[in-house]
């Protein structure tokens, strides 16, 4: 790692503007004169992507049997990005400042060519460190790339966190600071339980756990890169005074070693797009897990948790399992057309569910958890629905009317206030 | 030539909403089905480059000392002609037509690096034909390039047009559709003469006297570019219906030798761009012409037609010029700043002039074209302030009340109601 080389990303609200184009420029200003040399990696201005998807499809591109109109989407859509370098490029020279804006192409940000949600797969990092060791700020388009045959990509949606993430693997830079709407990763939501508190430092795999969970501060994806590569990224509010960002600003997104305090339960996390679908009265013969599960894969609907039950009677079982709330009607038809085949009795969808989880590293070597999760529950008269688990997280699929309950209970039960 | 080959192109009203650009691509489909092989060059949306400029201007792009930026001004401005390309390939191939997107750094159209007005140096056309030749249409960003090091230009406003003709040369297509707000050159103005005629055909130079008199159907550059590059332009409406167009469609704009009827006078143009500088009592001795006219263009002020004449008095001159209208108050006050050097008497502005032209190839082997053109003007009471004459043109400065009078009688003494 190079220690004075920064990312800095700002997303589409923090560049809705020019003013706010110009406070982005501010802050950038700020890190330069603190001995950076900085590299930003700036989204569409608000809207603008959204404008640009509905002409899309306003053309065909949404229409059935178009997919491949994904690449033109991408050359639309990508131009969003482009924008915005090029404005705060303008900015940043006119603050007296060294900038030139860099597009995916230029780079160039190399990548597959699955249009639409593109993976990165190398940026070669000679000509930006090149413009970094001489002063000038790297204004990166985020959100795009090329494939190897010089067709625009774009990396789907949230892709900018990505793009800022493997620049600064690709440039060595000692941090990634992600300027977000929140100042940081909470213990929880803080709209739900007002003494959530801000984390000082998550690692990786506690923050996959809490985005995947639905805490949405990163993009999954980013914080997979930022473990796989080892990128510390931090997570703070772009509405921060310039020059006032200190060490203990935001949260940073790290390696479990580098933590120095150690908790059991990092935060509590929940989501409420889930939908319960249980098929009542299966045989209880091999093979059938497989054919109910094999039948949703290919529909492409993704599968969470899963339980599975003795019914009253001895050769005959009960199945629930969870899907996102908007593929729930399509679950309950493909189980529909396949219950001859599979064999149960009925089949039922519960979108009234919630799925509150605890996270934590520190679960890896503490026994107790999960009987203290289920003890917290149980004494507010919480009932517990279905359980997964994973190394270092427990959830819990609950009646959605409880999730404010549940999340303030286990808030309190594992001590978070009082961090 | 390639027979099969041609290019069409829209401008930015054509391509205006997701409506237009539909429209567009029936025009195209419609000279496929007529076994052409077709690229497509497009503008930004209508008023896109605008709003996009504007945000330049907030940055500071226009503030004083900042020339350097418009590198990044291109990079912004460039992201419009991307967005159209994009969506006409995606309305293109839901039409059930092979389309893809060509952006000026894929082809590459490769420019110097005057950025804001960069002039196109080469068009390597084998990835165009390439694509042309499995029967792909080719839907190419207008107005943009790159520089040799891979930075994005544009070629200035209007620059679509040369990039047409440009793309037109390299892949030697058999002739260059500009598709635009009126249906064809006409013999003048028809908002000014009703009997105003369609011309079917004009040849290069005569288009050029008419585009820098103001009839702005063509961009000068483009039209030099197809003179020198010999290609065919075609001058025609967007509104046509999809199919109609035939070989009697709009004006042909080409070498003068094809033209089979030849006429001495093919159009009257007119200005009201014009205002008249008079410098009065100027001393009757060499090199005072030349500091009047070097102090001008050091100040970039354009001068237009001259005129100079004996005062009253035997030793001394007057002489008048014409500039740009809004250039005539910087024009006035160098004048007064070299006053004393110069050595004239008194200065005087008269914005309130126009310039009428009468324009025609057939000049040349004419003589009395410009008597006709006095006589005319004499008839109507139309006093002459200036004359200024070109090989294939005539123009004069009179008071700008008569401008539409003096039109009509040169459309009528020339006999071009009667085409």
């Amino acid at each position: 790692m190079v220690q004075t080389r920064l990312v800095m990303k700002f997303g589409g609200t923090s560049v809705a503007d020019m003013e706010r184009i110009r406070r982005v420029a501010r802050l950038v200003a700020a890190e330069v004169a603190r001995g950076h040399q900085v590299a930003v990696v700036v989204s569409a201005m608000a809207g603008k992507t959204n404008e640009m998807v509905a002409w899309t499809d306003a053309g065909g591109r949404a229409a059935a049997g178009l997919p491949e109109s994904d690449d033109e989407y991408d050359v639309v859509v990508a131009s969003g990005e482009q924008v915005t370098a090029g404005l705060l490029a303008i900015v940043l020279r006119n603050m007296g400042l060294a900038a030139r804006s860099w597009l995916g192409w230029q780079i160039p940000i190399l990548t597959d060519d699955a249009h639409g949600k593109a993976r990165i797969e190398d940026i070669p990092p000679d000509a930006l460190i090149a413009a970094m060791d001489r002063g000038e700020i790297a204004v990166i388009a985020g959100f795009q790339g090329r494939t190897p045959e010089g067709r625009i990509t774009t990396l789907g949606r949230g892709g900018s966190d990505t793009s800022a993430v493997a620049i600064a693997a690709a440039v060595q830079a000692v941090r990634c600071d992600i300027y977000t709407d929140v100042d940081g990763v909470y213990t929880t939501d803080p709209r739900i339980e007002s003494r959530a508190r801000r984390l000082a430092r998550i690692s990786y795999e506690e923050m996959l756990e809490m985005a995947s969970l639905g805490a949405k501060v990163l993009q999954t994806r980013s914080v997979e890169l930022a473990m796989s590569q080892r990128v510390p990224v931090r997570v703070l509010s772009s509405f921060i005074e310039p020059g006032d960002a200190s060490d203990d600003t935001g949260t940073i997104v790290c390696d479990e070693e580098e933590i120095m305090e150690k908790r059991i339960v990092s935060g509590v996390a929940f989501s409420r797009d889930e939908a319960k679908v249980t098929l009542f009265g299966l045989p209880d013969t091999p093979g059938v897990s497989s054919k109910i599960f094999s039948c949703l894969a290919e529909a492409n609907v993704n599968v969470d948790m899963i339980v599975q039950s003795k019914a009253r009677t001895a050769d005959h079982a009960n199945m629930a399992f969870t899907v996102g709330r908007r593929d729930a009607q399509r679950a309950l038809e493909l189980m529909r057309a396949a219950q001859a085949e599979i064999g149960f009795e009925d089949v039922e969808v519960d979108a009234d569910v919630a799925k509150v989880s605890v996270v934590g590293v520190g679960m890896r070597s503490h026994a107790g958890v999960a009987q203290s999760m289920f003890k917290a529950l149980a004494e507010k008269g919480v009932n517990i629905q279905v359980i997964s688990t994973s190394e270092i997280k427990i959830s819990v699929l609950i009646d959605a009317a409880y999730t404010e309950l549940a999340v303030r209970a286990l808030h309190a039960a594992y001590g978070l206030d009082q961090l």
